[in-house]
């Protein structure tokens, strides 16, 4: 089975690990958010892709769900020593590693895709990590500061202002000018399923779905495309997805996230009739248990939508979510 | 008191704290060497403009002489997981911020010797500390390795190889094209000494000579020019600075390597008269007692010399050594 899944980071990556215990032998490609990545001490940092890598690869801080296990910041306390910032980015020294390798690599004209798979070398994740685009892509953030309007980096607004402050809108600054990394489009075309995990819907999944071309491609790859929604009990699980789903005016509540997704058409039927049908990407949707009352909402907005435990509070848990996502795309497909 | 130091890296910058103490209220300005600079991991590293930082600044590993005090390897450890090298270059933790931060502003476009003024914000070394040029030179060794002679960079013949094997030319690359770097030709012009210390006289001292227009204004600066030799008793005092003096056909020995640098012009006369003289740069060089015999061949290629203890096995001994130089600038003066 060739399983293509959008993620972001710390929850795209915790997902991953409960899918890879499900479905061991399943092909899993991961197209992953680029727009969270930032230059920082002139170096490349892509956090999402890294907290893949890491997670996945055995080497992630476990606790806090970003970052080495245990790791120093000896670099970032001489740094700090010549007055060189920001300090509200926690890079540590094992990390600066990955970013230093990665900066030289792409100085010497490799693709971010190449390097991506250079570093899985090491670490060997157990899927295929693509960066959602080889191009430079940031998500910005409309933020009022000092009673003045202006855009800030995405992780600026995520760190250092912890979403303190209303985001009036979420740009993906460069993803209209950008492509999909090479096999981004084929490995969504070769899928038998695609699975939006329970990342973040505006700066994760929406951001890779920003990059032109992603968003047709899972539309027209005639497979079930399945998500798990961030959201349980109106409030995000981890993060703080409300305030950026606010700056796009969907409410934080599983169903709104559903219908921001949209419906997808039906698969074709086994005669190949073409159905008519939504012109959204949805075509199954899991809400936690608690948001059961949301199920029949999402139903009828031609989403088939089912309510499972969605904390993926161990691994255990977690496969038991990549299972019900499984089950619920067999349905779709058997439908 | 106007004092101009060449430096290297170890033996000048052991000096340059002993010349601190011995001329406290001097306004020093080293020429720091730029050949021995390296790329590493896609970062800019001036080994010897950081270890004259460091050990001026408080900074420096003291037994090792280069690199910081206290230092962890995290980094480099996760570099090597990563399978990139060199892994014989030593780069601490705390040191890569050094390279990180200089590596950041001269992308920015900051010329090095910019750089270097920022870094010796922090560092305050009490010396004024310029690259001797903000062109790229880079000094690269003629070895003979599997059959065949192949030009490597300086570290790699020093740090990999540890000069084991013959060097059959040392050719400071670029330097013909550089120009020094600002305030070196000004700061010469108004020395009132300039002072070799007993740095190597080939790939430190000498590079500095290399970079057009510095031997010239040293020659015509109409100062006392006052060396220190590195040789004792026929043997480099520290590092393998025979090896790279056999490839520039000059002996390990202190009078050799005076009448290398050779004889400069006296002094104009105290009436304005100017004397004929050498066309080299020293007018005085001082020699280890061990190396007293030495004393009167150097006088007579035409420069003064004395023989004095020139081991820097303390501050007290450095300090006696640089008083040492700065007397004999005063004898050449008074001449």
């Amino acid at each position: 089975m060739r399983i293509v899944v959008l993620a972001g980071g710390i929850g795209g990556a915790r997902f991953l690990r409960g899918l890879k215990a499900a479905a061991p032998d399943a092909d899993i490609t991961v197209i992953g958010n680029t727009g969270d990545d930032i230059h920082l001490f002139g170096l490349k940092v892509c956090p999402d892709l890294d907290t893949v890598m890491y997670t996945l690869g055995g080497g992630i801080n476990e606790e806090q769900g970003w970052g080495r296990a245990d790791e120093t910041f000896r670099v970032k306390e001489e740094l700090a020593a010549y007055g060189v910032g920001p300090e509200w980015f926690g890079l540590g020294d094992r990390d600066f590693a990955t970013h230093i390798v990665r900066t030289q690599m792409l100085s010497a004209g490799y693709p971010l895709s190449a390097v991506t798979e250079a570093l899985c070398d090491r670490w060997q994740p157990g899927v295929r990590l693509l960066p959602m685009s080889d191009d430079r892509i940031e998500t910005h953030v409309a933020v009022d500061e000092d009673g003045e309007r202006r855009a800030i980096h995405f992780q600026e607004y995520w760190v250092r202002l912890r979403a303190s402050v209303p985001a009036h809108a979420v740009v993906p600054v460069g993803a209209d000018q950008a492509e999909p990394a090479p096999g981004v489009l084929e490995a969504i075309a070769e899928a038998d399923v695609v699975l939006f995990p329970p990342s973040n819907p505006v700066v994760s999944v929406g951001t890779i779905l920003a990059v032109p071309g992603i968003r047709e491609a899972i539309a027209e790859a005639g497979v079930p495309v399945i998500g798990l929604s961030p959201i349980v009990g109106d409030a995000p699980v981890r993060g703080m997805a409300d305030k950026v789903l606010a700056a796009v005016g969907v409410e934080s509540t599983a169903a709104a996230v559903a219908r921001h997704y949209g419906a997808a058409r039906p698969l074709a039927a086994r005669d190949g009739e073409e159905r008519a049908g939504g012109a959204g990407l949805l075509h199954g949707w899991l809400v936690d248990s608690v948001d059961a009352g949301a199920v029949q909402e999402v139903a009828a907005a031609g989403i088939r939508c089912r309510a499972v435990p969605l904390m993926m509070t161990d691994l255990d848990a977690t496969a038991a979510m990549a299972r019900e996502a499984l089950a619920l795309a067999e349905e779709v497909r058997a439908s």
